[in-house]
């Protein structure tokens, strides 16, 4: 399969072409790294990418920005960056990509844990995993020509415990390996509308 | 107790203040209609509404807007419409209400049926329906002064069957009174953090 990884070069995104680049062609993206440069909230953006790439199996996202912070700090701005960047920029990339990806293929986008074991400074991560994990349910149901959606949800990844662990008091990293082999069910398997847990 | 209701004049609102009405005193709100004005997607518009009401015990919201579409059809602009107007203008009334509720007071928000039981045309409500869902769980961890967050998830009304029933095939609407009593459940309850399903 030829599979675009949006946000390759991130701690998931490694996992993810660590696992599925044994079998696949990879086509890394993202804002300042990668083959092709896209920022996924700007949906020019996001067509011109796939005018770049032609036809693939497969679109991963493993890519989106949401802000941190308390809750009593949040204006509406920090708030909309979740909203904007980590749920729009992964819906642009399966609206645009419905003509790309080819029949029976798949779009596999990324949440997280915090929707379902909040963390403080968390609530905008929190709205931004629940949003994705209605719109896979919404969205598979009316996908074209067998094509599925899913979203895989990891609890926080070892490699990323330098980085983010503090933040996460008493939460068991999970293995880069079992999180890049949870993709490759949504990509490799036949399951549609799923949020994958990986804990 | 003291209740603003926004979005007062709708299907849901007015359920709500029928059950809630008899026992309260109610501030009704809505952009065009209610005794308070308000635009709960403009934060400052928010805060001018709690200037107005001043302290109150519990905050209902039973509005948003969401583009209802063909998933093909959606552009940024319309999906972007539930993210900002039903999950941002909610989000907005908790934000910025954090100082207006008395303590153990509580936040009591709308999502609906279609995350968990899509139909087409309905993945903008998906999404924003899971957008709620996940704020409440985490935002109710950072409630300040035992404040409390809910978000009540309904199926389709029985007085809203002559407006959408037709896109709803198969689906069991659910009674106004039974709709109205899940948000006493939250405003008269101890729960917090919680998703209250009506079907
Ligand atoms: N790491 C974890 O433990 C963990 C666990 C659960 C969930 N998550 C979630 O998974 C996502 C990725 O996490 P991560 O830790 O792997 O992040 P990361 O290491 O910061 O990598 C994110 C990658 O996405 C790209 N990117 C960001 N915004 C983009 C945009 N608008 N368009 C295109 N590319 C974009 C970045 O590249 P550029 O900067 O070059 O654009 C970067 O390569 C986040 O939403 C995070 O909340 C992470
Ligand atoms: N009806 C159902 O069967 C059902 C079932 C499940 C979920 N829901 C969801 O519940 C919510 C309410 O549904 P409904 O059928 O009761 O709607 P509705 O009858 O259209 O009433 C919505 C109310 O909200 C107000 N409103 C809308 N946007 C607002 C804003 N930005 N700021 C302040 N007020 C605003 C409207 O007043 P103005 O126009 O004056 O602003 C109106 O009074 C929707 O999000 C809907 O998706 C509905």
């Amino acid at each position: 399969m030829k599979i675009i990884v949006v946000g390759a070069e991130g701690d998931i995104g490694k996992a993810v072409c660590e696992e599925l680049g044994a079998r696949h062609d990879i086509v890394t993206a993202g804002r300042s790294s990668g083959e092709v440069r896209v920022d996924m909230a700007d949906r020019t953006s996001v067509e011109a990418m796939y005018a770049r790439t032609g036809q693939v199996d497969a679109v991963v996202s493993t890519a989106g920005n949401v802000h941190f912070g308390p809750l009593a700090d949040y204006t509406q701005d920090t708030f909309m960056l979740g909203l904007e960047n980590k749920v729009m920029g992964q819906v642009n990339l399966v609206l645009a990509g419905l003509g790309t990806v080819t029949e029976g293929g798949s779009f596999t986008l990324t949440s997280g844990v915090l929707d379902r074991d909040p963390i403080r400074m968390g609530t905008g991560a929190a709205t931004a995993n629940g949003a994705l994990g209605g719109f896979v349910v919404g969205a598979a149901i009316e996908m074209p020509r067998g094509l599925r959606v899913n979203v895989v949800s990891p609890g926080l990844l070892d490699v990323s415990v330098p980085r983010y662990g503090a933040w996460f008091p008493g939460h068991e990293p999970v293995s880069s390996g079992k999180v890049g082999r949870a993709y490759a069910k949504s990509v490799e398997g036949a399951i549609t509308g799923q949020v994958i847990i990986v804990e």
